[in-house]
């Protein structure tokens, strides 16, 4: 970030001026748009207030800015004099568009996680570093040199990397597939981004579990499409719920996410997984299935995603490294019918021509070395441990003030708070404690929820989170 | 590719009726989708005509395919006995959507390209490996372990990339700017995607010129944009048909590739370039500038982009490593104002989550190293000979047939062809002789044009794939 030269000949205050200026120059704040306060631009300058009063009243003395009391300083509607039609109006380009922006929930703890480094991460759906295989990663890619050919690659996936994908399903996930039913995406995100909106026209209705992960996706609006609840019990939704909905609304479509569900924790059981691919079956209805955790069961059981026992090709199955191994390779797989697979491809082929043939790289020798497996067990320990200490810091920070299951896999626990206090207001209270969470309106249509996420944060900041969010669920009820 | 195995016990023909009963299964070949013809089948797998029909018999027995006389063999609707409506109908999801597939010719030349590795390819966009720095990206990626935190990466970007950028946009282009106003993207193709996603809407009025890569990208219009020309003469664009268009059509962008111009190859004039800042700051429209080629002059002179000399913030500037270091990597670029930035980077998390770390440093690593600056020159000495051959070439084969002006800069070369000839028949007949281009209409409103991109081939294949080409014209006027 920029600081101000103490050494220059020229005073901090022109300084200041002078960036600033550039700054509303280049756009980076429009026209109409509200400076950062007084104290705050001292603040991170790490200068004494009086030397903003000056730089802004240099500023003002320009025309560049404006300041009335009461409603701060911002930069000037016609900052370039007589014709104020030079810029394009950037604000509205900015808030026009048919996609929609993030929710605000997930904005604020994003940004308060940029602005608080030591803030204590609930809320991030990843690995900490310590949890990813980050010197095997660099093992291998000191073992094996990246010189073939870096074109464009294909545009389903790197071929090697869809052929170690075969082998892993069968052997992990006990799905047979082949290479050209695979497409190779940057994640479920993006998984999700083509399905909703490549094979999906805006007005189609589809059913998405409540509370769910698809419930925070402004994407799902943003293709126009109708969404329908299905409400997950302890034992995950309830099959004939699809019926209705069918009947109903003439869904085309189910999101589930059977295997440790997020946020709940929850497994379908067997009964109601044979249910559900039955009334699909019956009634010809895809059904996506997202399965980023199944991997994670702290017992090494093996959990059948539904795509294993999916007789009659109702599934497309979406897959992903982001909770197993690294997040930041950026690599997830759908299979899928082919003629879905070579649709998706054509259409990824416009949005970003493809991924990086790099990380696609990494990722098929990561699949086929010898340190895959030992990761998965390792990840498992470290995450029940990791679940231990949060039940442990719950049950001595928070007794009787909240309720959950225990997760028996995944990385997510679902708690119910006991009294009712306001989500945003709750948020804001544990940002000021040094903890961020995602309340549980985020993921659906219940109140009184909150979502901790164990796999992102230290170990030894566990207990000091909840001891912080406590505080601040405290401070609202006392 | 899977080939029946001669030394298993069980009949060739079993193995093919297996094989392809696993395919139709897996919906690979979904109800009713048309199967390959014996023929074709047999030279695929190596084996006899007759070993094919055996096996299609075989399927057809168990109600699998249905032949028709006439109209080949298909997969049957009703594969799975007395329930038809088991399966999703997967080919109506492949075609629904609001997404536009690519254009035809397009997806030809890819599935040529795929079909027959010897074909020499006019067509890609792209660099070929030896000019792409493959051992300075290996020798960079041995020097440089990766074993920082494989995380969810900043939305904007990797910050040392940023960083590393704005000192490159300021040294090679002319640009000065803050890490806050760039956005990294996966290369071109996603930048404008984010552009037209998220700060368009639907019935927006936009400026593409005739002929441009912009005309070939249903993208466009999948966002629901309407799109209007500007037709590009040998100087570029005349900026006065931007005011013409902004008073019929209240066009709300415009899009532009100024130097070097896919397909063109013009170079838009200073003149024009004044003129074309000056009306779009008088109506206050924004400017999308696509750079990807002016670091490829041939003399090295530089190139400076309309963004180096926009004194009111009408541009968002697109560059990319795709066409200077190598597309594999997927490494590209935004400059724009920071409200603009920060809603793209908003948006591009819920579509992808962001680009992996990996290619990001590797591009921040070669960025700063001293493989760039020899890389440039290198390039631009390399693709000079190339567009040199491609002439020698054009005048050796098509004397008479063929019109082109010389470009100073770029990859393309855009001819206008002197005879009348269908640009499908041409392109399929070239395919048939072992040559692909791309027809001037995938580019355009004017008929009778090819562009020829002489960076992908190999040096030795250019005279051979224009020899090629000149017969397939020839078979068609002949």
């Amino acid at each position: 970030m920029w600081k101000p030269d103490r050494q220059s000949q020229k005073p901090l205050y022109e300084q200041i001026a002078d960036h600033l200026e550039q700054k509303i120059s280049y756009g980076e704040f429009p026209p109409g748009s509200l400076l950062p306060s007084e104290r705050k631009l001292a603040e991170q300058l790490g200068v004494n207030r009086s030397t903003v009063i000056l730089a802004f009243a240099e500023l003002r003395s320009m025309g560049i800015i404006e300041s009335r009391s009461g409603s701060g300083t911002r930069v000037s509607q016609y900052k370039w004099g007589a014709t104020p039609r030079h810029t394009p109006n950037w604000k509205r380009y900015a808030e026009g568009g048919s996609f929609l922006p993030n929710v605000p929930f997930l904005r604020r703890i994003r940004e308060a996680l940029s602005q608080t480094p030591s803030m204590i991460d609930f809320a991030s759906g990843e690995l900490s570093g310590d949890l990813s295989p980050m010197n095997e990663i660099a093992m291998l890619m000191d073992e094996h040199h990246y010189t073939s050919y870096l074109g464009y690659a294909n545009p389903q996936g790197y071929i090697p990397l869809r052929q170690a994908l075969v082998a892993y399903l069968d052997q992990y996930r006990g799905i047979q597939t082949t290479e050209s039913s695979i497409l190779i995406t940057s994640g479920s995100q993006q998984s999700l981004f083509l399905i909703t909106q490549c094979l999906l026209s805006p007005g189609d209705a589809v059913a998405i579990e409540d509370p769910s992960y698809c419930y925070s996706l402004p994407m799902f609006q943003s293709a126009g499409l109708r969404l329908f609840r299905l409400p997950v019990d302890r034992d995950g939704v309830r099959p004939e719920d699809i019926r209705t909905l069918y009947k109903k609304h003439r869904i085309k479509m189910i999101f589930t996410n059977p295997n440790y569900q997020n946020p709940t924790g929850t497994f379908l059981t067997d009964e109601r997984r044979n249910k559900l691919l039955e009334i699909a079956s019956e009634l010809g209805l895809p059904i996506v299935e997202d399965d980023p955790y199944s991997l994670t069961d702290y017992e090494g059981e093996f959990c059948p995603p539904l795509k294993s026992v999916d007789p009659h090709g109702n599934i497309i199955y979406i897959g992903s490294f982001s909770k197993i191994v690294a997040s930041g390779l950026r690599i997830g797989w759908m299979v899928a019918p082919h003629a879905i697979v070579e649709r998706l491809a054509d259409a990824r082929q416009q949005m970003d021509f493809g991924l990086s043939v790099i990380p696609q790289q990494v990722a098929a020798q990561f699949l086929i070395s010898s340190h895959f497996e030992p990761q998965l067990n390792r990840l498992r320990m470290q995450l029940r441990y990791k679940r231990d200490l949060l039940i442990e810091a719950l049950q001595k920070e928070l007794p009787g003030l909240i309720q959950y299951n225990i997760p028996q896999g995944g990385i997510h626990m679902w708690c119910k708070l006991v009294p009712e206090v306001n989500d945003a207001k709750l948020l804001e209270e544990g940002i000021k404690k040094g903890v961020v969470f995602v309340p549980g309106s985020v993921y659906g249509s219940d109140s009184g929820y909150v979502r901790f996420t164990f796999a992102r944060a230290k170990e030894e900041d566990i207990g000091p989170g909840i001891a912080a969010f406590a505080e601040a669920l405290r401070e609202l009820i006392k």
